[in-house]
């Protein structure tokens, strides 16, 4: 299984600029081939920070999620707003076990 | 490494009641030996949902973490607001890439 996990961190209020194509892009990834998990969410601490947690089955389903007409659309999106870092990485790994 | 993502549910507004217990337990967390990520994120479509993402050198350390004093006051914490559902999960596993 692939996990990914990492955040993009934006200048102050931008996130809120495409929250409506956050939601567009986090509903038409579910509905993927292989993808397990797809979220978006904004930092507790700070909300300027978007951190982003995806599950694939494969690299195969990772592959076509890239090429996508949604992530085309959001990533088009995300150029129109001001970003200043962002580290997201991808893991290989297993489930051990269900903490709660 | 052992990575964890999952998610709490929270009943409308609850997360508020702990922000700043969250705000503690995430600086207390990345002070530990074997910490290499801590988060607390609200999820944009639905703010209610806490998603937690950890990352951890090995059990060890994350044992260690759970017997924390940290731990047990925001365990507390938890326990005076109302949830509705919870699903962690540990994983093991190595990076592959860096993708942003």
């Amino acid at each position: 299984m692939l996990i990914i996990e990492g955040w993009l961190h934006f200048a102050p209020g931008e996130i809120d600029k495409f929250a409506e194509a956050a939601r567009i892009m986090v509903e038409e990834t579910r509905k993927e081939d292989g993808c397990l998990h797809y979220a978006f969410a904004r930092d507790m601490n700070d909300p300027d920070i978007l951190r982003i947690t995806e599950r694939w089955t494969d690299e195969a389903a990772l592959d076509a999620h890239s090429k996508s007409p949604h992530m085309a659309a959001f990533g088009a999106g995300l150029a129109q707003v001001e970003r200043v870092g962002a580290d997201i990485r991808l893991y290989i790994g297993d489930e051990v076990r269900r903490i709660m």
